[in-house]
Parts: structure tokens; sequence; C-alpha cells
């Protein structure tokens, strides 16, 4: 059943099965506190209600609990890391920790990963360049559900960009988002009220408009952000694309319709072309540019105005990126995580399966 | 009168009124090249239509034909530039080979520019990449007409993303967007035809939807890519925001509301922040993360097979980035560049006031 429980417990149980499933302590709890950090910013659909699935993987074999994670290739300001099929929620701050050295010798870095798995939230990632007064980037690619503009097969994942930027007395902006009009997440959140989508979601197997949240299910599509040429899909496609190059294309990674997929029971696309599923990161320092403190007070004045822009009626205020989550966050850490019955049921029978109880 | 006037024409026409504005000679012929390029792509927006604008710039004296663009900070992998009030045809173009200089160095280079105007296409300084195996990107902030998700001021430009990815026997991959729905040049082609807007491109002043192509001029703003709250212009939102900051509060050049507009009648924002409108740039040499030969096969391969996917009825086929506008370059360097009677009557006016005969 439905309920609400504290980080700690959570983390305490994640944590748990990291091990159980052989990650050394400091893995479990990296691993932990990546997957758990989508729970506590309100991305319910990329937290611990994804244990399981990591856990299918790692029973398919297709994960290494103590990857050797290596740099293949580099520059001083870039490098390309294999992940030797680690946790992505393991491989991807490591990967971002070389781009953040990197920006602290020269500037700047950037990481294009191979041979990971799927690494929980992008702004988890984007976010670690924050306390180093740096500009944080991570994106990852993902298994094909969406089809780019004229297209009726699926040929992209939701590939996701985060953007992590300091500010001073202001909160951080902190982006990170899908390149689809609609993240998968929330597709699931309609599918369990039994709802239609909004326009502009989804395409039928055939390429034509839907509203049936279950269309993936029926081999539909969801469709890139823009939803449709009229409204500019091409440069959500775009977007897409660019994310799949950068994470696979340059790392040596599976892209486009070959990414593996998440869920353990899909098979694995036939002739792939890389190894494992990529991403992509990037640090810059602010004072490569500009003195932090400069930089900072602008941040404070460009947010302050955003948030006090005129409204559209009816609308409280305009958002900074990142406000949402950080509240969520606040909220979260003070009053429990709540958990769909469904997660309760998963993670009690995984409990099980480890002698692990949860609650 | 509506005219088809061949490449080398305009060259020399356009070129001419640069050298009449005081540019020395290897200035007039990068900013002819640079804003030519848009006419030769089918940008026809930001090409020689926009002659005319360039030099009422300078009339306001907000252009300094010979700026001395300088580095006034700089890392390794990173710089910042002053335009020195340089038109934006110019400075960009020196920024960016400042970013593959860099690239050739240390594998990366970022340039955030401040204190330059506006630069034609971001495709143009992206592609210089090309050339040097490089990934090239390239951004700008410009003046805002673009409302925020909830908001019913305009507060971004539609501040353009170019990405130029290297291929092998495939002509590369060349993205070039604003990040609204549609871009203004869209919204003038219907103003002239007398049409209504799609919906989801413009609002009305008080922030309600509209399909109204004149809506600018009421006070109404432009959408950011997504369109509404339901199909995430909130991502539009964060894109445009993250150009603007990137391209400007990184530099020290004006952002948000306060960027200065392109038509020179239009008056100065009050309490401007920074100097002049920004850029961003960025160049990643291939090498530095693999072997270019393998890269350009995969990029190939990539290409191919979203060329070939299956399409929506009716759809010849996907499309790859920058495929359109290759095909325009080919068969308008063939056939010459088509101009609406509006810009011939422009450039005929221009001409006589600067003694260089239109035609």
């Amino acid at each position: 059943m439905e309920g609400t429980y504290s980080y700690q417990q959570l983390y305490q149980f994640a944590k748990n099965i990291f091990l159980q499933i052989g990650c050394n302590d400091a893995n479990a709890e990296t691993a932990t506190k990546v997957l758990l950090s989508a729970d506590l910013r309100g991305v319910d659909s990329h937290g611990i209600a994804r244990l399981v699935g990591y856990v299918r993987l790692w029973e398919a074999e297709r994960i290494n609990a103590n990857p050797n994670i290596s740099i293949v290739h580099e520059t001083p300001s870039t490098a390309t890391v294999d992940g030797d099929k680690g946790l992505g929620l393991v491989v991807a701050p490591a990967a971002m920790q070389i781009a953040i050295d990197k920006a602290k010798n020269v500037g700047s870095g950037w990481v294009s990963v191979k041979n990971s798995n799927h690494f929980g939230i992008a702004g988890y990632h984007a976010m670690m360049a924050l306390d180093n007064d740096m500009i944080g980037i991570a994106m990852t690619n993902a298994s094909a559900l969406v089809a780019p503009t004229f297209s009726s097969e699926k040929l992209l994942g939701t590939n996701p960009i985060a953007v992590a930027i300091p500010s001073g007395n202001e909160a951080p902006f902190v982006s990170d988002f899908a390149t689809t009009t609609a993240a998968n997440g929330k597709l699931e959140i309609l599918q369990r009220k039994n709802l239609d989508t909004p326009n502009g979601w989804v395409q039928t197997k055939e390429g034509f408009p839907s509203n049936n949240a279950n269309e993936l299910k029926n081999g539909g599509a969801l469709l890139p952000l823009g939803s449709d040429r009229d409204r500019s899909s091409h440069k959500g496609y775009n977007l897409g694309a660019i994310v799949d190059i950068f994470s696979a294309v340059l790392s040596g990674a599976n892209y486009g319709p070959w990414v593996p997929p998440f869920p353990a029971y899909v098979p694995m696309p036939e002739g792939m072309p890389g190894e494992g599923i990529g991403h992509f990161f990037g640090a810059m320092r602010i004072d490569a540019f500009r003195p932090a403190s400069e930089f900072k007070l602008h941040m404070d004045k460009w947010i302050h105005r955003f948030k006090t822009a005129k409204t559209v009626e009816d609308h409280q205020r305009v958002l900074i990126p990142g406000e949402p989550e950080a509240e969520f966050e606040i909220e979260r850490k003070a009053n429990g995580i709540p958990l769909h019955e469904s997660v309760v049921a998963d993670l009690t029978e995984l409990g099980k399966k480890f002698d692990t109880p949860f609650n």
C-alpha cells in the first residue's frame, strides 16, 4: 500500500540492495545517493521506483557491480571514458568528476562515456559542478521511444539535457529535461489514472496523432519537443539527435535505434554498433570567463528579473529552472518521500528476495 | 520589383556597401560572406535583406566598422572576447577562430563574447569547425521578443543554437534553430500573405493564445519551443535562457530584456547591465575523443539509418539536420538568389545613398 518514507529509511534500504548485488561500499553509497536524488527532487519516475529495474539488469548480467572505470583517450580538456558495464549511477559521477578536474586545470572539461547504463537524473551530475563554481552539463542517450519528424519508426531515446549554473544569493539555475514533449514518466501517470494525453505527446504506430496514453504499447512513439512540424518538432528531433551523437557516436557507445533498453525483459537490438549506452558531461569554470563574484551578481539580477515578470492571468509567477525541484527537496527532506502502492509492492518483494526487509 | 540575382552580383554589392561604411577590405569580405551564407542556405530573413538594418545601426553609431577584437580573459580552453562594438558578422568568425585554435591545442575551445552586434546565421560560425574535423557550436542572444512560460512580458530573444558535426561520405549534420516555436522570419512571411499563424506561435499582450501574425506589433510575444505548458514550453524557455546566460552573463554583455534591439529606430532599453549583445562559441576536436576516421564511419551509419527510416504516410523521408539548407546552397549557387520586391527596393535605395548602384 501507498506510504511515505523518510530519506534515511529509503537510503538504507537501497544501499543494502546495492551491497547485495555486489557493489562495494563506496559504489553502493554513490548509486543510492544518485538514485534517491530523483525522489527528493520530485522526479519520481527516475528514483527508487527504478531500483527493481537496475537489479533486473544485474540479474541479466548487463551490470558490473564494481566496474573498472577508465579513461581510454584524452586531451587536457577532453576524455573518453569506458564505463566497463557499470551502473550509470556510479559511472556518471566518476566521469563528471573527470570533467570537473579538467576544468580546474584548463578552464573546461568535456567527457564522452561509452559502455554505461542508465544514470538516474541528469540534473544530479550537472549539479556536481555547482560547488566548484562551475557550470555543469550532463546528457545521456536512451533506448528508442521517440519518432523523429516524419518518421513512423522510433529512433531516439528521450535523451535528456541538464545544465546547472551557479548563482549568488538566489537558488542556482538547474534545467533538466527530456528532449520530447513529455517524458515517459508523465505518460505512466496518465495510464494509472486512465486519462488521455494532451495533443502532441504521442503518435500511433503508423505515425498519426493520438491521445492514447498507452500508445507506446501499441507500437506508437513519443514525439520530439515541438510535437509536430507546424510547431517545429524538427527542433526537438535535432536536440535529441545532438545528445545521441555527443553521448554515443563520440564515445563509441550504441546510438539511435541500437541503444540497449532499460527493461531487462526487452530483447537487445540486433547489430549493435557500439558498447552499452552513452553519456556526455561538461564543466566550465566560471572564472575561466570572468570573476565568479561578478558573474553571480549578474545571475542574481537575471533570476530576479525573470521571477518578478508580469504573468499571464491566473499564474502565480514565472518559474526559474530548478525552483520546483528545489522546493520538493526541502519539503521531502522534512516530511518524507511518498511512494505509490505499486512501488511499495515492488520494493517489498525485492526486500524479500534479498533478505533485506523493506519496512 | 522581384528578381533573381547571382551570388557574385550580391557579393559585390554588399561588399561595396560595407566598404562604404568604413570596413577595411578583410572585414568587408568577412561580413559579406557571413551575411550571404544565409541567402545561399535559404534563410532569407537573415541575409542581404538585413543589409539595410546593419547600415542603420552604423548610422546610429552603434557599429564600429573596424573593431579591435580582443581577448579580455582566458584559460587554455576558454576565452572571453570583447567585440568592440563591431559587426557581429565580423566579431563572430574571429571569436569562433579563437575557439578552434584553442581546440587545436587542448582538445576543445569555448568563447563567450560581449560588446557585439547581430552575427547573421549561427550555422555559418558553427560550420567553421567542420573543415578542422571539429564539432562546432554557436549561439547568440538577441533582443526580447519571447515570453517565458506563464509570462506576459517579453524577456528573451529568439536565441538560436547551431551545432555542426562532421561526417564521412554523407553531408555533415548541421542543426541551426531559434529556441522559439517559430522564428520571426516565418511570421513575416505570413504577414506579407495576410495569413494567420498555426496555434502555439504567438500570444497576445496579456498572454492569451493568438493566431494573429501581427501580434508582436500589438505588444504580444513569440512563444518558446513547445508553445504552451501542456506541450512543455518551459523546455524552450530553458533553452533560450541557457543561450542568454552562456552568451551574456558569462561574457558581460546585456541579457534578458536589456539586449539592444536590431532595428536602429527602437529605443535602447533602460538600465542596461552589460555591453552590446553576447555570443557563445564552442569547438571540440573529434580526435580529442576518438580517431576521426572511426567517428565519421559511425556518423555516416547514423545518418544513413535516419534517412532510410520508415515514414509517416505522405512524407518523402526523414530529413537530416542541414540537408534542406545544403540543397538550397547547391541550387542557389547555380541559379541565383531570388529576392522579394521589398528587399530589391531597399537595396536600390541603399545603393543610391552610397553611390553604389544596385543592379
